[in-house]
């Protein structure tokens, strides 16, 4: 088992990784007579609810459960006042710790409840999914989607503890695990060319779910949002370079519809704009370009733009990301391969040609 | 003009107090080029919004504004989407200051909506009641309710200023000056035996809305509550004491169904009926509650419970209080006049006892 500190201004808390954490009861920070609500989803239920309920209940805490529909399209105020009912009707008082058990959906919707329930109670992620293993689980970012925007609603609230059971990948659609390899790529290009070099060789390992590098992978991605988030908890500075594509990606998202094409399949293709946008800035060479692109297409992901979204479809949804300072677009970019940083007011028709670069015309 | 300032351990804010300071650019933390949008109701916008518009703008702001129904039934997530609507339809970034215009509903929507709008934007308290003026506008306390709960969803989330301007009291319901000076009594109650003796005094031209007593009295209800949140901003402590009268209050509330008695209605019977436990447990005598029903029934308040409400129907209501841990109630009470505490596990038949006391059988 690893673990890994995240270092707040006021407390710490600790990212456990490793195999069959679900049963393993030492890693839950609960003691006799905790009173914990799991929030997950119909998917996720069947698979992990009991195991992680005869766990909390071995350690002596009353259990109760709320179960969500599964999927980013159900990452909205609804289902967060599904989660307050069934608080209120069990009289869950402040003592309470909400659990997530699920992907970054569940995952940031529990954590936006925990963050408003009563103005704050304490909660745990577990992540079962190899995205919010790496990613949405640490550094205390919760929120749920409006209609006009992804993730506009949400609190910063950190949880009191992360678990990441690295055996709840194997029942993750392969879809899912290379949707989540896009962030892991992506940590690699924006702050450690060592790790991105490892992610080349190890890449086809990480794809069949090797153990000891997945837990490698999972560590690695999750010191260095630590170190991060650490340095930046309100994203005033730093913490907006861990959103590498995510501007270009979001649009996308916006764009199809919620749930159409997977996070990290966006943030993918949106890695590439963002580097062929780096490269038409002159920071990087073509070739480092083409690394990042084979990098990802060996992940089996996406890097090209949909085929039904033409490049003029982008800039009315990238207006509206949280970056956005004074009307202005601020994107995080590559000086060079394993380190980026954020481009302030960029010429919007080089963003466009960016775009373009990276969208397949018949 | 009065100012008070609030401190907590990461910044100050301040509070102004004073007759026509929505006029008055000076007190306003702004400049030129910020943009802000107001957040306000149908009966307030009429009265004030074309005032505070002109003063935002001639500052040289860029204002825009949502206006929400007028009610405690509209203190709800949909009203809150609302406001994300308007925001994201208008583009507003991460450096948008949110201003609540308004009583305690707006402050409470408003101030929850501007902690959550992109994980936290700035805003400015503008409260239009005595209610709001005194309490709910200072402390960073903001919520919605929930149909199981009043004030179950929210956070912790100070306004970086806010500007009292007396002058709005004069196009307030007398019936809601009244409700205001129920919270003005809880902290003479509370926390200060020479406020509750100056009030004693003074009661007659704070209904009759004499400025400069109003003034006083509300400068000295922000002094003491902001004392109080210096010291315990999240309530772990001490900050409990503000709720003297309102567990019994949220359940009168919630009995009715929001909106049909004033929030201040309530606390005022809610506060009698911690009074009459304070004396069944032998701490201030029948004389000390004498006085807290004769001040409490020369502002025109209620002391006894609503008809339609028998003692038996407190009870539940009162187990969902947010003060209540492992399934105990916490109740404030009295331990004389002027000093409050909090008191675990009460034996149940004594509250209902006190709940009697202040019940009118036919």
């Amino acid at each position: 088992m690893l673990c890994v500190n995240v270092e707040l201004k006021e407390r710490r808390y600790p990212i456990h990784i490793g195999e069959n954490l679900l049963t393993e009861t030492s890693v839950y920070p609960l003691t006799a007579g905790d009173k914990v609500m799991i929030v997950t989803n119909e998917t996720i239920a069947p698979l992990y609810l009991h195991t992680v309920t005869a766990t909390l209940e071995k350690i002596g805490c009353q259990v109760s459960s709320v179960q969500l529909k599964d999927g980013e399209k159900y990452k909205t105020l609804d289902s967060l006042n599904e989660i307050f009912t069934a608080l209120l009707r069990e009289n869950h008082g402040r003592d309470t710790i909400l659990i997530a058990l699920g992907g970054g959906v569940i995952g940031d919707v529990a954590g936006y409840a925990a963050a408003s329930y009563q103005r704050g109670i304490r909660f745990i992620q577990i992540p079962t999914t190899l995205l919010s293993q790496v990613d949405s689980s640490v550094g205390g970012k919760t929120a749920v989607n409006h209609e006009l925007g992804k993730n506009m609603i949400g609190a910063f609230y950190q949880p009191i503890s992360v678990i990441i059971d690295t055996t709840t990948l194997n029942t993750l659609p392969k879809r899912e695990i290379n949707a989540g390899l896009a962030e892991v790529i992506k940590y690699g290009a924006i702050l450690d060319l060592p790790f991105f070099e490892w992610l080349e060789q190890h890449i086809d390992n990480l794809v069949a779910l090797n153990p000891a590098d997945l837990q490698h992978c999972i560590a690695r991605c999750c010191q260095i949002k630590a170190d991060v988030v650490a340095r930046d908890e309100t994203e005033k500075g730093d913490r907006a370079l861990l959103n590498l594509g995510h501007t270009f990606g979001h649009a996308i998202e916006t764009y199809l519809g919620y749930g159409n094409w997977l996070h990290g399949e966006a943030v993918a293709v949106g890695s590439m704009m963002a580097a062929a946008l780096s490269e038409l800035l002159g920071n990087i060479s073509k070739k480092d370009v083409g690394r990042l692109e084979k990098l990802l297409a060996r992940a089996n992901l996406p890097t090209i733009s949909p085929d039904n979204m033409q490049p003029e479809d982008y800039l009315p949804h990238m207006m509206r990301d949280k970056k956005v300072l004074a009307g202005k677009l601020r994107l995080v970019l590559l000086k060079s391969l394993g380190q980026a940083y954020v481009a302030t007011d960029t010429d919007k028709s080089l963003v466009l040609d960016a775009i373009r670069a990276c969208t397949q015309f018949d």
